[in-house]
């Protein structure tokens, strides 16, 4: 084997964070036009440079005058004024007020000289070209004195300000129309690992090609904190490469990340670049999972650049991203910790650990009926990407924890500010109808990991709804809110070459046939045709399914059989006419199965479990188009 | 006067929201590349189009081999397997696994055919071409198959889910560059009133003209609510433009916005349009401030435009921007409710209403020493555009309630998700050297209202902190945090062409003076001087004060009457020897003020206040190349 860097020390994350505090990744200020200047965060101080109004206004339609000339006047006995002229917004007064005289004027107006106060139009008549005030007014009356808004040289903002539409529009009163704003952090993006290939081109599985997923988690969390995310191109297993696209990374960003390798070689890479241009600060933290993190800094003095090496495995780089990474560059771009962040929940049920260091557990969030919201770990291990979605943030898991009690109350640190915890929550068998009933939901999350065991998560307590296809073997307690029927059978090539015609084929040919794993309802389907036939012959069920080429290649999702079948690696799979349909296949039907939605009786008065119960109500329409279904 | 549509019968709020319910505001869905989709919503449900991963993969580093090679081995007793070929992540293994064969594996790299399993590098060692295995593994371990993560089919994010880094993350490991995300509701915002000028082009304050606030605001606020603000130009007083603008914003936009015209034209104008492209659908709201509120339609079928009409007052437009088109923007985006826009706080004080219809009232908040949020009405009327920053959002007060009790809890929408309560409030004297120490503080409010209101408004309990110059006339309990000193006196032109020496000219020789008003701690102690300069000539102080020209012509803020003296509106203004020379003007010192941080007793542990205290230490920094003071 190669020789691999070891992370025998690992630092206690304080040190992490230190390390981290330490790093420059503060960018200049820049100036922007005001238009742009939404969300930024001001750079320094802005004093009025003027008054604000500009001028004594109106507040009000009415009549310019002198105050005293309405003294004792009232409804019954009105002053009387000459209209000696008007003036409207945006006009410059060309008439004096006199004594026993008025002028008319419109809200936002400027006041003529001579005038003190006004009288709103409301209290007043006008005959010929005399306006009789009904009301006696004091001098200032609805005039809006010159810099009383805002005075010039009063202090209108201060550094720090987050600009929201509010300190927009009292920066554009200030007729301010370039704003001196913090800078936003560059933070570059560098992807390792030979096997990785970007989104859009093609893959080349044979190869164990997968595509990049960490490079593009991070530029959408990086923007997400507030920083402005520089992807560089994925220099393949081309270490020169690497090590230049590095540097170039260093000279042009405040922070440059890169997320664990699997190739030993490529950190040596990244180690080389730090050590020749900076200094590694630390290397592997005590945190599960921060063994991999590395921080550095790639360069000295003013054009310094950061450098933070992440873990391989998405939630963990997520999770250490947030942890570590995100708070740092709010800082560098004058932004706050995001009030969204957190959520506090009850443990769903009890969760034993003794890790001996600092954990971030990954967690699912549901609520309750109550609205309370519930927490349960989620761990799919093996850098698993649909993690990514199953969770919803990490809990902290002090290293002297021993467990975690169900009900005890924790504080769940979401993935990001944005996260939202599903509106409702379900597990069970993968279903082409249960699909589009799921796109008229706002927000749910769905685990298709199969009847059987979607029962088994149901009778723990945590999903709102489980959803069975076939016989169920096990009883649980559910309520149930809607069903279906669904064709199931043999998925064969377009034009079903070999002539399959049922089961017994596949026990009596030499074809090969993919199956389902046994957490699917339609396999236990496909065992009882099994065992149907070996009773119809008289033989032992085990015999009739060993003979079956491929019995016991299970696969996962409900179209993997299929595929399998179109990619000419089977000639039958199991699987629903639906499926054989949508992919251009053709399909010999076994039996019709009742899929079935049961709720958590606990959670049957939870609202989106009602609406989730009324959009069932529909599945005949939810049916249409989808071959082999009745509803 | 100009005849005056009137808003005679105010609908209720509940048909202004189904007017806008009915408005078409939805635009196109769109494709973006996944770079660029964060913070989008997805159109359509995205399936998985390939397996995640693509082949069986190593979870580790190790050996791949056969299970039933290694069955019955252990630390004591290891199977020795003869290592026939290495795969590493990103190639094509080249190599078969045959029985007591094993291939050196990378993690991430595709299993080769033959293998079944794999056990990892630390539970092994290398013996020349060997491999000794010390523990037996069972078939399966430590490989991920093909689609375990991901499998082809299935439903991997529904339509309407919002993509945070986690979901950018999924749709990249499944090779999806190109998004479908709901479209950006475009939102044209239309300028009225003659008096408008855009920030950054000269402002003719005789002419009555003011900087346009609300199309910034409004602008902003859009593009918060996740709407794309196009802003056209201002029309200014051509109403054919006007009526042109507003049908290419029709044709252009889903949504057009304009605020409330001071100029009856320009609402004729907008009738007219609506009239004849479409219909107006609701003309005032009752709610305070919704009187003026307008919402239409600009045409008809697919290419429909919306309309609606904002208040005038920028808090009144933000109010109603808020309450009623916030969300449909939102609704258009397919974004949910922001889970910040609404805190929890207590009345700080009762508050009496008799409105008689809903009334949205600005509110502010302010923390107490507990954490505890208090709530206190900000009404600065007349359509000040610092209420917009004095302001954090509105309570809805009912149409029945007479009052708010002291201590009840009341709901604050904010005005937007990112406003931030501050962290210390004060009030009192305008001050350069508060400024600077203001500055040093994370999001402080300071409301510069003079001495004397600062202290009475410490005395009502709301503020933290209250800052008083020169002699106190009541007395207020509260904690000293800190004081300074800072000379006042009179500022007069550069060079001080009058030959002013002291109080005594103003009142003996025709100079024009400008004051400030009573509510400053300046004014106070000029008042005390002119008590003085009366009792050294055995005259009553009217006398004195009378003989002044302009000693009633008060203004606001502390630069004010030294502006005037730079504008040549005066031969001298109250002010500090700091104004002048920042001003570049000449000074005539008078005397020495001290200026003082009192402390709310109540607030003195809040942390931000021990901060101010802090900050206060450093006083005499904060003075540095201040002329005049003295820390």
């Amino acid at each position: 084997m190669t020789d691999r860097k070891e992370f025998r020390d690992l630092a206690p994350p304080e040190r992490a964070r230190e390390a981290i505090d330490s790093l420059d990744l503060d960018p200049d200020p820049e100036t922007v036009p005001l238009t742009d200047a939404s969300g930024r965060v001001l750079a320094e101080r802005i004093d009025a440079g003027l008054d604000v109004p500009g001028f004594d206004r109106a507040s009000l339609d009415g009549y310019a005058l002198r105050a005293r000339d309405t003294f004792g006047a009232d409804e019954a006995d009105p002053a009387r004024l000459g209209i000696v002229g008007a003036v409207h917004a945006g006009e410059e007064p060309d008439v004096e007020v006199g004594e026993g005289e008025a002028v008319e004027i419109s809200t936002g107006a400027v006041m003529p000289p001579g005038a003190d106060a006004m009288v709103m139009v409301e209290k007043t008549d006008e005959e010929n070209d005399e306006v009789l005030v009904r009301t006696s007014v004091a001098p200032g009356d609805s005039v809006m004195l010159a810099g009383a808004d805002v005075a010039a040289g009063e202090r209108a903002l201060g550094p720090g300000t987050r600009l929201t539409p509010r300190e927009i529009g009292l920066l554009s009163a200030l007729g301010v129309d370039e704003v001196p704003v913090r800078g936003t952090p560059r933070v570059g993006i560098i992807s390792t690992g030979d096997e990785l290939v970007r989104p859009g081109n093609g893959l080349h599985s044979e190869r164990g090609q997968i595509y990049d997923v960490n490079s593009y988690t991070a530029a959408s969390a990086v923007e997400e904190a507030g920083g402005e995310a520089v992807t560089y191109p994925h220099a393949g297993d081309d270490y020169g490469e690497m090590a230049r696209l590095l540097t170039t990374a260093a000279e042009e960003c405040d922070l440059v990340l890169s997320s664990g390798s699997t190739s030993a070689s490529a950190v040596d890479v990244i180690y080389d670049v730090i050590e020749e241009r900076g200094e590694l600060l630390l290397h592997g933290v005590a945190v599960k999972p921060g063994k991999p993190m590395l921080i550095g800094r790639m360069s000295e003095g003013d054009d310094a650049s950061a450098y933070v090496g992440l873990p391989g495995y998405p939630v963990s780089a997520l999770t250490i991203f947030r942890t570590f990474v995100a708070p740092a560059i709010r800082e560098a771009a004058g932004l706050p910790e995001p009030r969204t962040a957190t959520v506090t929940g009850t443990m769903a049920r009890r969760e034993r650990y003794a890790e001996g260091r600092l954990r971030y557990m990954p967690v699912g969030l549901v609520t309750d009926a109550d609205g309370e919201t519930l927490v349960y770990p989620v761990d799919k291990g093996s850098g698993a990407t649909t993690s990514l979605v199953e969770a919803d943030g990490v809990v902290a898991v002090d290293p002297d924890t021993d467990y975690l009690a169900e009900g005890e109350s924790v504080a769940v640190e979401l993935f990001s500010p944005d996260v939202r915890p599903p509106s409702l929550f379900g597990v069970g068998e993968d279903d082409p109808l249960l699909s589009r009933l799921l796109d008229r939901l706002r927000n749910p999350r769905y685990l298709a990991v199969g009847s059987r065991q979607g029962l088994r998560r149901l009778r723990d307590g945590t999903p709102d709804v489980a959803v069975t296809a076939g016989p169920v073997e096990r009883e649980v307690e559910a309520e149930p809110l809607g069903e279906w029927r669904r064709e199931w059978g043999l998925v064969v090539p377009d034009g079903n070459p070999e002539a399959v015609v049922g089961l017994a084929d596949l026990v009596d040919r030499d074809l090969r046939f993919v199956n389902r794993t046994t957490d699917s309802g339609l396999r236990t389907s496909l065992g009882n045709a099994a065992a149907d036939l070996a009773e119809e012959r008289g033989v032992d069920r085990r015999e009739v399914v060993d003979a079956v080429d491929g019995f016991d290649l299970a696969v996962r999702a409900h179209e993997s059989p299929a595929r399998k079948v179109r990619a000419g690696q089977a000639d039958a799979g199991l699987g629903l006419r639906a499926t054989a349909e949508t992919l251009g296949l053709g399909f010999v039907p076994l039996g019709d199965q009742r899929t079935v939605v049961h709720a958590n009786p606990d959670r049957v008065g939870k609202e989106r479990v009602a609406d989730l119960a009324a959009a069932l109500s529909d599945a005949g329409d939810l049916a249409a188009g989808l071959p082999g279904y009745d509803a």
